[in-house]
């Protein structure tokens, strides 16, 4: 009963995610989905791609937090649209939820749309928003272990980010380790080492974005 | 028709919560369960707390991950008894998983039982494991923002663990600012700063599990 309900609101976020997926599709606009655990700097990361490309590209971002707005107020402090949708408890975007704030984030006249989901390593990755490319972060504090103990998420990802490389100095964290991890969950995915808060690592982040878009 | 049904899962949990419960008070047994973020300490705060416990109290570990046994094992290297359950994608332990894993843990022979949860800040904050107290951790990296972005988990906390102080200086982090969000959302709680990985702070912790004990 509990598996066949689940499919069910599964299908259903499916069936939406396909309408999202057709929207951006013909609107020529690049969406992606930004995964990772509470605090492995999401909002810093697009807000760093935010002020680097601004020039260059229309950026909007779909804010997902539990409660508050405090992603959404950063994101515009760098100059560009955010809406904020506050999921009042749920642990993840939903397809529909994404659907309602296109409109009122001008999807259509954008080049790029970030969806930060909802801080959280496991559920997010099992709802399809309609993204054309998933994007995980790993954050150097949460250590080394993350990918075989959250394989499914590591799994799905297009590019995984290793932020807050600036911290590696003051923190045990077998990099070496991680990316052999990562390889064997994930031979496809890129993956970057970055810091998002230094911008070290960034260009190649950025050149990834620009070449998918083109 | 999913609100029901979220319900009638939450309303069986909770049936077999409080049998958990029943069982640690009839046995004298000290139940905590432990949640926080992926990577936020839990299982270096356990293996410190383990290796400065152990010649006075009688300590088992119920483990929750997705995948692996890694937790298991590091608990194991310290002495203490530990049980690995993987919930194979679940985002969280239920009290049934508890219930099954206390007689392989020699639950009963025990003074307190960790339960250390799955990773992620919103779910498992919902699931009653039959724990006499909650233990919320919230690291240093993550940022001084949790606590209003996941208050729900805050607010159920009998203590909060502000954990790695020793990464303080490496990171913007408004420790003034996070103490008096957790007073708004959680007026109740004990609030612990310590670092697992060094040891500071860790007595008023001890202090506290011992107390609560006796």
């Amino acid at each position: 009963m509990k598996v066949s309900l689940n499919k069910r609101i599964l299908n259903r976020n499916d069936e939406c995610a396909q309408k999202n997926k057709a929207f951006f599709e013909n609107h020529g606009v690049l969406c992606l989905n930004v995964i990772s655990s509470p605090g492995s700097g999401k909002t810093t990361l697009l807000s760093r791609t935010i002020l680097a490309l601004k020039n260059k590209l229309k950026i909007g971002v779909i804010e997902g937090d539990i409660k508050t707005d405090t992603d959404a107020a950063k994101i515009r402090a760098t100059g560009a649209a955010a809406v904020q949708i506050e999921t009042q408890g749920a642990c993840h975007l939903s397809a529909v939820q994404v659907h309602d704030a296109l409109k009122q984030i001008e999807a259509a006249e954008k080049d790029v749309i970030f969806i930060e989901n909802v801080g959280n390593l496991v559920c997010p990755s099992a709802f399809d928003l309609g993204e054309k490319k998933r994007v995980v972060l790993l954050s150097v504090p949460e250590g080394d272990d993350k990918p075989i103990k959250y394989p499914g998420t590591f799994a799905g990802a297009d590019v995984i980010l290793i932020n807050k490389m600036d911290l590696i100095a003051y923190i045990p964290f077998d990099l070496d380790r991680v990316l052999t991890d990562i390889r064997k969950i994930n031979p496809h995915a890129r993956v970057f080492q970055v810091s998002a808060a230094t911008g070290e690592g960034m260009q190649q982040w950025y050149d990834w974005l620009c070449d998918t878009i083109a």
